[in-house]
Protein backbone atom coordinates (compact mmCIF):
# COMPACT_ATOMS: atom_id res chain seq x y z
CA UNK A 1 0.00 0.00 0.00
CA UNK A 2 1.31 3.22 -0.68
CA UNK A 3 0.21 6.48 0.26
CA UNK A 4 1.23 9.83 -1.54
CA UNK A 5 0.33 13.09 -0.13
CA UNK A 6 -0.85 15.40 -2.84
CA UNK A 7 -1.29 18.44 -0.53
CA UNK A 8 -0.28 19.34 2.86
CA UNK A 9 -1.13 22.99 3.28
CA UNK A 10 -3.93 24.52 5.07
CA UNK A 11 -6.82 26.26 4.08
CA UNK A 12 -4.47 29.29 2.94
CA UNK A 13 -1.62 26.75 1.24
CA UNK A 14 1.49 27.82 1.69
CA UNK A 15 2.69 30.62 0.57
CA UNK A 16 -0.15 32.46 1.78
CA UNK A 17 -1.13 34.88 -0.99
CA UNK A 18 0.31 38.51 0.28
CA UNK A 19 2.63 37.46 3.17
CA UNK A 20 6.13 37.66 3.23
CA UNK A 21 7.05 35.91 6.12
CA UNK A 22 10.17 33.79 6.10
CA UNK A 23 8.46 30.40 5.33
CA UNK A 24 6.33 32.13 2.40
CA UNK A 25 9.38 33.74 1.00
CA UNK A 26 11.16 30.70 0.72
CA UNK A 27 7.89 28.74 -0.73
CA UNK A 28 7.72 32.05 -3.44
CA UNK A 29 11.41 30.84 -3.98
CA UNK A 30 11.47 27.01 -4.13
CA UNK A 31 8.41 25.24 -5.27
CA UNK A 32 9.09 22.92 -3.56
CA UNK A 33 8.28 24.01 -0.04
CA UNK A 34 5.02 25.13 -1.62
CA UNK A 35 1.73 23.66 0.08
CA UNK A 36 -0.94 23.09 -1.74
CA UNK A 37 -4.75 21.69 -0.23
CA UNK A 38 -4.86 18.81 2.41
CA UNK A 39 -5.07 15.90 0.45
CA UNK A 40 -3.57 11.82 -0.69
CA UNK A 41 -3.80 8.88 -3.07
CA UNK A 42 -3.89 5.85 -1.58
CA UNK A 43 -2.67 2.62 -4.30
CA UNK A 44 -2.88 -0.70 -3.46
CA UNK A 45 -3.22 -3.57 -6.29
CA UNK A 46 -6.08 -2.06 -8.72
CA UNK A 47 -7.28 0.58 -5.74
CA UNK A 48 -6.51 4.03 -6.44
CA UNK A 49 -8.55 6.36 -3.86
CA UNK A 50 -7.77 9.60 -3.14
CA UNK A 51 -8.85 11.20 0.11
CA UNK A 52 -9.99 14.49 -0.05
CA UNK A 53 -10.69 16.63 -3.50
CA UNK A 54 -9.44 20.19 -2.56
CA UNK A 55 -6.94 20.10 -5.87
CA UNK A 56 -8.34 22.35 -8.34
CA UNK A 57 -6.95 20.32 -10.87
CA UNK A 58 -8.16 17.19 -10.89
CA UNK A 59 -9.41 16.28 -14.14
CA UNK A 60 -5.40 17.48 -15.21
CA UNK A 61 -3.96 15.25 -12.75
CA UNK A 62 -6.18 12.16 -13.09
CA UNK A 63 -7.31 11.08 -16.67
CA UNK A 64 -10.85 9.62 -16.95
CA UNK A 65 -11.25 6.15 -14.67
CA UNK A 66 -7.67 6.15 -13.52
CA UNK A 67 -8.54 6.32 -9.63
CA UNK A 68 -11.30 4.16 -8.34
CA UNK A 69 -13.56 7.03 -6.11
CA UNK A 70 -12.99 9.70 -3.67
CA UNK A 71 -12.97 8.90 0.34
CA UNK A 72 -13.64 12.43 1.58
CA UNK A 73 -12.89 13.65 5.36
CA UNK A 74 -15.49 16.69 4.84
CA UNK A 75 -16.69 19.24 3.19
CA UNK A 76 -15.25 22.29 4.10
CA UNK A 77 -14.02 24.07 0.60
CA UNK A 78 -10.39 23.66 0.58
CA UNK A 79 -10.93 19.79 1.13
CA UNK A 80 -13.54 19.44 -1.38
CA UNK A 81 -13.32 22.54 -3.86
CA UNK A 82 -12.32 20.65 -6.73
CA UNK A 83 -15.48 18.51 -6.79
CA UNK A 84 -17.25 22.10 -8.03
CA UNK A 85 -15.53 21.32 -11.78
CA UNK A 86 -15.12 17.18 -11.36
CA UNK A 87 -18.78 16.56 -10.98
CA UNK A 88 -19.12 18.19 -14.94
CA UNK A 89 -17.49 15.23 -16.30
CA UNK A 90 -19.53 12.26 -18.38
CA UNK A 91 -19.08 8.68 -19.02
CA UNK A 92 -18.37 7.28 -15.40
CA UNK A 93 -19.65 7.72 -12.13
CA UNK A 94 -17.28 8.33 -8.90
CA UNK A 95 -18.11 7.21 -5.72
CA UNK A 96 -17.55 9.82 -3.03
CA UNK A 97 -17.37 8.09 0.46
CA UNK A 98 -17.31 10.66 3.26
CA UNK A 99 -18.98 11.52 6.61
CA UNK A 100 -23.19 12.41 6.47
CA UNK A 101 -23.46 15.63 6.00
CA UNK A 102 -26.44 17.57 5.23
CA UNK A 103 -24.47 20.37 3.58
CA UNK A 104 -22.21 19.31 1.74
CA UNK A 105 -20.60 22.07 -0.20
CA UNK A 106 -22.87 25.02 -2.25
CA UNK A 107 -24.74 22.54 -4.45
CA UNK A 108 -22.84 19.88 -5.09
CA UNK A 109 -25.70 17.12 -3.75
CA UNK A 110 -28.61 20.04 -5.97
CA UNK A 111 -26.38 19.16 -8.72
CA UNK A 112 -24.26 16.38 -8.29
CA UNK A 113 -23.45 15.16 -11.90
CA UNK A 114 -20.94 12.01 -12.31
CA UNK A 115 -20.40 12.20 -8.24
CA UNK A 116 -22.60 9.61 -5.96
CA UNK A 117 -22.93 10.84 -2.51
CA UNK A 118 -25.44 7.74 -1.80
CA UNK A 119 -22.92 6.02 0.64
CA UNK A 120 -21.92 8.05 3.21
CA UNK A 121 -19.84 6.38 6.15
CA UNK A 122 -21.66 5.59 10.09
CA UNK A 123 -18.91 5.81 12.43
CA UNK A 124 -16.68 3.34 12.70
CA UNK A 125 -18.05 1.33 9.24
CA UNK A 126 -15.02 -0.76 7.58
CA UNK A 127 -15.15 -0.68 3.54
CA UNK A 128 -13.03 -3.32 1.50
CA UNK A 129 -12.12 -1.87 -1.57
CA UNK A 130 -9.97 -5.24 -3.69
CA UNK A 131 -7.46 -5.60 -0.84
CA UNK A 132 -7.59 -2.31 0.61
CA UNK A 133 -9.75 -2.11 4.32
CA UNK A 134 -11.00 1.78 5.33
CA UNK A 135 -12.05 2.10 8.43
CA UNK A 136 -13.97 5.40 8.93
CA UNK A 137 -13.27 7.16 12.08
CA UNK A 138 -14.52 10.48 13.81
CA UNK A 139 -12.90 13.22 14.32
CA UNK A 140 -13.01 16.67 15.84
CA UNK A 141 -13.54 19.15 13.73
CA UNK A 142 -16.30 22.00 13.02
CA UNK A 143 -18.11 20.27 10.81
CA UNK A 144 -18.85 16.31 10.03
CA UNK A 145 -15.50 14.69 10.04
CA UNK A 146 -13.96 11.65 9.18
CA UNK A 147 -10.33 10.47 9.62
CA UNK A 148 -9.39 6.72 8.08
CA UNK A 149 -7.27 3.79 8.95
CA UNK A 150 -6.28 2.11 5.71
CA UNK A 151 -4.90 -1.33 5.84
CA UNK A 152 -3.85 -3.90 2.87
CA UNK A 153 -0.71 -5.19 1.65
CA UNK A 154 0.97 -5.80 5.45
CA UNK A 155 0.78 -2.03 6.56
CA UNK A 156 -1.31 -0.27 8.36
CA UNK A 157 -1.70 3.72 8.36
CA UNK A 158 -3.93 6.18 9.93
CA UNK A 159 -4.93 9.85 7.99
CA UNK A 160 -6.49 12.25 10.27
CA UNK A 161 -7.24 15.91 9.20
CA UNK A 162 -8.88 18.01 9.71
CA UNK A 163 -9.36 17.21 13.65
CA UNK A 164 -8.20 18.73 17.07
CA UNK A 165 -7.48 16.07 19.14
CA UNK A 166 -9.04 13.12 18.93
CA UNK A 167 -12.58 11.66 20.26
CA UNK A 168 -12.20 8.96 22.75
CA UNK A 169 -13.51 5.82 21.45
CA UNK A 170 -11.27 6.90 18.29
CA UNK A 171 -8.49 7.19 20.59
CA UNK A 172 -9.34 3.93 21.93
CA UNK A 173 -9.43 2.09 18.46
CA UNK A 174 -6.70 3.39 16.97
CA UNK A 175 -4.99 2.55 20.46
CA UNK A 176 -5.39 -1.27 19.75
CA UNK A 177 -3.74 -1.11 16.15
CA UNK A 178 -0.11 -0.95 15.57
CA UNK A 179 0.32 1.70 13.01
CA UNK A 180 3.34 2.27 10.45
CA UNK A 181 1.98 5.59 9.87
CA UNK A 182 0.11 8.24 11.38
CA UNK A 183 -0.62 10.79 9.37
CA UNK A 184 -1.60 13.71 11.36
CA UNK A 185 -3.41 17.49 11.46
CA UNK A 186 -0.72 19.78 12.51
CA UNK A 187 -2.05 23.31 11.55
CA UNK A 188 -0.63 25.87 14.00
CA UNK A 189 2.81 26.07 16.30
CA UNK A 190 2.55 25.36 19.76
CA UNK A 191 -0.26 27.63 21.21
CA UNK A 192 -0.46 28.46 24.80
CA UNK A 193 -3.94 28.40 24.63
CA UNK A 194 -6.29 24.73 23.72
CA UNK A 195 -6.34 25.38 20.18
CA UNK A 196 -9.31 25.09 18.17
CA UNK A 197 -10.84 23.42 15.19
CA UNK A 198 -7.01 22.13 14.34
CA UNK A 199 -4.31 20.84 16.35
CA UNK A 200 -1.23 22.68 17.58
CA UNK A 201 2.60 21.17 17.74
CA UNK A 202 1.55 20.37 21.17
CA UNK A 203 -1.41 18.66 20.44
CA UNK A 204 -0.10 16.97 17.80
CA UNK A 205 3.10 15.59 19.61
CA UNK A 206 0.32 14.40 22.27
CA UNK A 207 -1.50 12.60 19.83
CA UNK A 208 1.66 10.95 18.45
CA UNK A 209 2.61 9.64 21.99
CA UNK A 210 -0.63 7.98 22.53
CA UNK A 211 -1.09 5.89 19.38
CA UNK A 212 3.07 5.57 18.96
CA UNK A 213 3.16 5.11 15.39
CA UNK A 214 6.52 3.89 13.80
CA UNK A 215 5.88 7.30 11.96
CA UNK A 216 4.23 10.26 12.43
CA UNK A 217 3.90 12.67 9.33
CA UNK A 218 2.58 16.22 10.32
CA UNK A 219 0.35 17.50 7.54
CA UNK A 220 -2.51 20.25 7.12
CA UNK A 221 0.35 22.44 7.57
CA UNK A 222 0.34 26.14 7.71
CA UNK A 223 2.67 28.97 7.03
CA UNK A 224 3.08 30.01 10.99
CA UNK A 225 3.85 26.16 11.56
CA UNK A 226 6.50 26.64 8.44
CA UNK A 227 8.09 29.94 9.99
CA UNK A 228 8.24 28.15 13.25
CA UNK A 229 9.88 24.83 11.79
CA UNK A 230 12.45 27.29 10.22
CA UNK A 231 14.22 27.96 13.70
CA UNK A 232 12.71 24.80 15.57
CA UNK A 233 12.85 22.11 13.12
CA UNK A 234 15.25 19.85 14.95
CA UNK A 235 13.76 19.71 18.15
CA UNK A 236 11.09 17.67 16.79
CA UNK A 237 11.15 13.94 17.99
CA UNK A 238 13.03 11.47 15.82
CA UNK A 239 9.80 9.62 14.64
CA UNK A 240 8.48 12.49 13.78
CA UNK A 241 8.50 13.97 10.04
CA UNK A 242 6.81 17.40 8.69
CA UNK A 243 4.94 16.40 5.17
CA UNK A 244 5.96 18.11 2.28
CA UNK A 245 3.85 17.81 -1.27
CA UNK A 246 4.34 14.68 -3.33
CA UNK A 247 5.74 12.67 -0.15
CA UNK A 248 5.20 8.86 -0.30
CA UNK A 249 4.45 7.35 2.93
CA UNK B 1 -10.05 50.71 -22.46
CA UNK B 2 -8.42 46.97 -22.97
CA UNK B 3 -10.91 43.91 -22.16
CA UNK B 4 -8.80 40.27 -21.78
CA UNK B 5 -10.89 37.25 -21.94
CA UNK B 6 -8.87 35.03 -19.25
CA UNK B 7 -11.49 32.22 -19.83
CA UNK B 8 -14.45 31.69 -22.36
CA UNK B 9 -15.84 28.29 -21.17
CA UNK B 10 -19.25 27.42 -19.80
CA UNK B 11 -18.95 25.14 -16.54
CA UNK B 12 -18.34 22.28 -17.65
CA UNK B 13 -14.99 23.67 -19.46
CA UNK B 14 -13.49 22.14 -22.89
CA UNK B 15 -12.50 19.50 -22.69
CA UNK B 16 -14.99 18.06 -21.05
CA UNK B 17 -14.07 15.21 -18.91
CA UNK B 18 -14.26 12.39 -20.20
CA UNK B 19 -15.38 13.44 -23.21
CA UNK B 20 -14.36 12.35 -26.74
CA UNK B 21 -16.60 14.38 -29.18
CA UNK B 22 -14.83 16.21 -31.90
CA UNK B 23 -14.02 19.63 -30.18
CA UNK B 24 -12.86 18.14 -26.74
CA UNK B 25 -10.43 15.85 -28.62
CA UNK B 26 -9.32 19.31 -30.64
CA UNK B 27 -9.12 20.98 -27.69
CA UNK B 28 -7.11 17.87 -25.68
CA UNK B 29 -4.46 18.00 -28.39
CA UNK B 30 -4.06 22.08 -28.76
CA UNK B 31 -4.48 23.64 -25.42
CA UNK B 32 -5.20 27.05 -27.50
CA UNK B 33 -8.47 25.53 -28.08
CA UNK B 34 -9.67 24.77 -24.48
CA UNK B 35 -12.36 26.93 -22.99
CA UNK B 36 -10.95 27.69 -18.79
CA UNK B 37 -13.93 29.32 -16.69
CA UNK B 38 -15.81 32.10 -18.02
CA UNK B 39 -14.22 35.44 -16.70
CA UNK B 40 -12.03 38.66 -17.70
CA UNK B 41 -10.12 41.30 -17.43
CA UNK B 42 -10.85 45.14 -18.14
CA UNK B 43 -7.78 47.77 -18.01
CA UNK B 44 -8.01 51.41 -18.39
CA UNK B 45 -5.67 53.51 -17.06
CA UNK B 46 -4.51 52.70 -13.27
CA UNK B 47 -7.78 50.30 -13.24
CA UNK B 48 -7.35 46.81 -13.87
CA UNK B 49 -10.84 45.20 -12.62
CA UNK B 50 -12.02 40.68 -12.46
CA UNK B 51 -15.14 40.07 -13.96
CA UNK B 52 -16.07 36.91 -12.19
CA UNK B 53 -13.35 34.64 -10.45
CA UNK B 54 -14.09 31.43 -11.33
CA UNK B 55 -9.87 30.25 -12.51
CA UNK B 56 -9.06 28.08 -10.00
CA UNK B 57 -5.25 30.10 -9.91
CA UNK B 58 -6.32 33.67 -9.51
CA UNK B 59 -3.40 34.02 -6.80
CA UNK B 60 -0.86 32.85 -9.65
CA UNK B 61 -1.95 34.66 -12.01
CA UNK B 62 -2.10 37.69 -10.34
CA UNK B 63 0.48 39.34 -7.71
CA UNK B 64 -0.83 40.79 -4.41
CA UNK B 65 -2.34 44.23 -5.29
CA UNK B 66 -1.97 44.39 -9.18
CA UNK B 67 -6.11 44.45 -9.78
CA UNK B 68 -8.03 47.13 -8.27
CA UNK B 69 -11.04 44.14 -7.32
CA UNK B 70 -13.61 42.46 -8.73
CA UNK B 71 -16.60 42.83 -10.36
CA UNK B 72 -18.71 39.74 -9.68
CA UNK B 73 -21.97 38.66 -12.25
CA UNK B 74 -23.20 36.00 -10.19
CA UNK B 75 -22.14 33.37 -7.61
CA UNK B 76 -22.11 30.23 -9.69
CA UNK B 77 -19.46 27.97 -8.89
CA UNK B 78 -18.21 28.24 -11.95
CA UNK B 79 -17.99 32.13 -12.13
CA UNK B 80 -16.99 32.25 -8.42
CA UNK B 81 -14.37 29.30 -7.17
CA UNK B 82 -11.71 31.42 -6.89
CA UNK B 83 -12.62 33.01 -4.12
CA UNK B 84 -12.63 30.47 -2.22
CA UNK B 85 -9.27 30.34 -2.14
CA UNK B 86 -8.06 34.04 -2.72
CA UNK B 87 -10.38 35.24 0.74
CA UNK B 88 -7.57 33.26 2.82
CA UNK B 89 -4.58 36.06 1.76
CA UNK B 90 -3.21 38.86 3.77
CA UNK B 91 -1.97 42.64 3.75
CA UNK B 92 -5.05 44.28 1.54
CA UNK B 93 -9.10 44.19 1.10
CA UNK B 94 -10.27 43.27 -2.40
CA UNK B 95 -13.64 44.74 -2.97
CA UNK B 96 -16.15 42.39 -4.67
CA UNK B 97 -18.84 44.20 -6.46
CA UNK B 98 -21.58 41.98 -7.63
CA UNK B 99 -25.24 41.46 -7.15
CA UNK B 100 -27.55 41.30 -4.20
CA UNK B 101 -27.44 37.58 -3.61
CA UNK B 102 -28.33 36.29 -0.38
CA UNK B 103 -26.78 33.11 -0.67
CA UNK B 104 -23.55 33.89 -2.41
CA UNK B 105 -21.26 30.72 -2.74
CA UNK B 106 -20.79 27.98 -0.20
CA UNK B 107 -19.52 29.82 3.25
CA UNK B 108 -17.87 33.31 1.35
CA UNK B 109 -20.15 35.77 3.32
CA UNK B 110 -19.58 33.88 6.60
CA UNK B 111 -16.14 33.80 6.21
CA UNK B 112 -15.34 36.45 3.94
CA UNK B 113 -11.31 36.73 4.25
CA UNK B 114 -9.83 39.80 2.95
CA UNK B 115 -13.01 39.97 0.32
CA UNK B 116 -15.25 42.65 1.04
CA UNK B 117 -19.21 42.11 -0.19
CA UNK B 118 -20.30 45.23 1.28
CA UNK B 119 -21.07 47.24 -1.75
CA UNK B 120 -23.32 45.03 -3.69
CA UNK B 121 -25.10 47.03 -7.23
CA UNK B 122 -28.59 47.59 -7.37
CA UNK B 123 -29.81 47.58 -10.97
CA UNK B 124 -28.91 50.04 -13.37
CA UNK B 125 -26.38 51.60 -10.58
CA UNK B 126 -23.01 53.18 -12.12
CA UNK B 127 -20.14 53.35 -10.63
CA UNK B 128 -17.02 55.09 -11.54
CA UNK B 129 -13.41 53.73 -10.94
CA UNK B 130 -10.88 56.05 -12.06
CA UNK B 131 -11.79 56.58 -15.77
CA UNK B 132 -13.39 53.27 -16.03
CA UNK B 133 -17.90 53.89 -15.75
CA UNK B 134 -19.07 50.75 -14.96
CA UNK B 135 -23.54 49.87 -15.35
CA UNK B 136 -24.73 47.25 -14.05
CA UNK B 137 -27.03 45.30 -16.04
CA UNK B 138 -29.92 42.88 -14.92
CA UNK B 139 -29.61 39.77 -16.65
CA UNK B 140 -32.18 36.14 -16.72
CA UNK B 141 -30.78 33.46 -15.22
CA UNK B 142 -31.27 31.07 -12.37
CA UNK B 143 -29.74 33.22 -9.81
CA UNK B 144 -29.54 37.26 -9.55
CA UNK B 145 -27.16 37.80 -12.18
CA UNK B 146 -25.70 41.20 -13.47
CA UNK B 147 -24.02 42.14 -16.90
CA UNK B 148 -21.77 44.99 -16.91
CA UNK B 149 -21.38 48.50 -19.53
CA UNK B 150 -17.85 49.41 -19.72
CA UNK B 151 -17.42 52.60 -20.50
CA UNK B 152 -13.97 54.73 -20.63
CA UNK B 153 -10.85 55.97 -23.20
CA UNK B 154 -13.28 56.13 -26.18
CA UNK B 155 -14.68 52.49 -26.11
CA UNK B 156 -17.74 51.34 -24.95
CA UNK B 157 -18.13 47.24 -23.94
CA UNK B 158 -20.88 45.35 -22.92
CA UNK B 159 -20.43 41.90 -20.71
CA UNK B 160 -23.59 40.49 -20.67
CA UNK B 161 -22.77 36.57 -19.05
CA UNK B 162 -24.66 34.51 -18.02
CA UNK B 163 -28.21 35.21 -19.42
CA UNK B 164 -31.08 33.54 -21.34
CA UNK B 165 -32.26 36.76 -23.68
CA UNK B 166 -31.93 39.90 -21.61
CA UNK B 167 -34.97 41.71 -19.97
CA UNK B 168 -36.78 44.72 -21.53
CA UNK B 169 -35.25 47.63 -19.71
CA UNK B 170 -31.81 45.54 -20.15
CA UNK B 171 -32.47 45.39 -23.94
CA UNK B 172 -34.10 49.03 -23.64
CA UNK B 173 -30.89 50.79 -21.94
CA UNK B 174 -28.34 49.03 -24.42
CA UNK B 175 -30.34 49.83 -27.47
CA UNK B 176 -29.16 53.50 -27.07
CA UNK B 177 -26.13 52.81 -26.86
CA UNK B 178 -23.75 52.73 -29.67
CA UNK B 179 -21.19 49.52 -28.41
CA UNK B 180 -17.55 48.75 -29.74
CA UNK B 181 -18.14 45.47 -28.66
CA UNK B 182 -20.56 43.20 -27.40
CA UNK B 183 -19.63 39.85 -25.40
CA UNK B 184 -22.40 37.77 -25.03
CA UNK B 185 -23.33 34.46 -23.44
CA UNK B 186 -23.88 31.95 -26.23
CA UNK B 187 -23.76 28.43 -24.79
CA UNK B 188 -24.66 25.73 -26.89
CA UNK B 189 -25.67 25.50 -30.78
CA UNK B 190 -29.08 26.44 -32.29
CA UNK B 191 -31.68 24.57 -29.91
CA UNK B 192 -35.42 23.40 -31.20
CA UNK B 193 -36.32 24.87 -28.04
CA UNK B 194 -36.17 27.64 -26.38
CA UNK B 195 -33.05 27.37 -24.04
CA UNK B 196 -32.91 27.98 -20.24
CA UNK B 197 -30.50 29.87 -18.18
CA UNK B 198 -28.43 30.49 -21.28
CA UNK B 199 -28.68 31.39 -24.93
CA UNK B 200 -27.93 29.22 -27.75
CA UNK B 201 -26.90 30.68 -31.06
CA UNK B 202 -30.38 31.51 -32.20
CA UNK B 203 -30.88 33.62 -29.20
CA UNK B 204 -27.54 35.25 -29.26
CA UNK B 205 -27.89 36.53 -32.89
CA UNK B 206 -31.17 37.66 -32.67
CA UNK B 207 -29.63 39.81 -29.16
CA UNK B 208 -27.03 40.97 -31.67
CA UNK B 209 -29.17 42.09 -33.87
CA UNK B 210 -31.26 44.35 -31.83
CA UNK B 211 -28.11 45.88 -30.34
CA UNK B 212 -25.99 46.36 -33.13
CA UNK B 213 -22.80 46.26 -31.51
CA UNK B 214 -19.33 47.12 -34.43
CA UNK B 215 -18.09 43.63 -33.10
CA UNK B 216 -20.44 40.44 -31.31
CA UNK B 217 -18.04 38.15 -29.73
CA UNK B 218 -19.48 34.64 -28.28
CA UNK B 219 -18.61 33.30 -24.87
CA UNK B 220 -19.10 30.91 -22.33
CA UNK B 221 -19.03 28.49 -25.07
CA UNK B 222 -19.60 24.78 -24.34
CA UNK B 223 -18.62 21.56 -26.03
CA UNK B 224 -21.44 20.75 -28.28
CA UNK B 225 -21.27 24.51 -29.24
CA UNK B 226 -17.71 23.97 -30.31
CA UNK B 227 -18.31 20.96 -31.77
CA UNK B 228 -21.27 22.72 -33.84
CA UNK B 229 -18.87 25.37 -34.93
CA UNK B 230 -16.06 22.78 -36.27
CA UNK B 231 -18.73 22.32 -39.12
CA UNK B 232 -20.64 25.38 -39.31
CA UNK B 233 -18.24 28.09 -38.06
CA UNK B 234 -18.05 29.71 -41.20
CA UNK B 235 -21.85 30.43 -41.27
CA UNK B 236 -21.55 32.96 -38.60
CA UNK B 237 -22.30 37.28 -39.62
CA UNK B 238 -19.49 38.66 -40.41
CA UNK B 239 -19.17 40.78 -37.56
CA UNK B 240 -19.33 38.10 -34.96
CA UNK B 241 -16.68 35.91 -33.84
CA UNK B 242 -16.03 33.40 -30.92
CA UNK B 243 -13.99 34.12 -28.10
CA UNK B 244 -11.03 32.47 -27.27
CA UNK B 245 -9.10 31.93 -23.60
CA UNK B 246 -6.57 35.28 -23.78
CA UNK B 247 -7.99 37.02 -26.67
CA UNK B 248 -8.38 40.36 -26.30
CA UNK B 249 -11.06 42.94 -27.85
Amino acid sequence: MRLTLLGTGDARQVPVYGCQCPACEAAHADSRLRRRPCSALVELGNQRWLIDSGLPDLTERFPPRSFSGILQTHYHADHAQGLLHLRWGQGMVIPVHGPADPEGLSDLYKHPGILDFSQPFAAFESRTFGALQVTALPLLHSKPTLGYLLEGGGRRIAYLTDTVGLPADTLALLQQQALDVLVLDCSIPPQPQPPRNHNDLNLALQIIDALKPRTGVLTHVGHTLDAWLIEHGSELPDQVIVARDGMQV
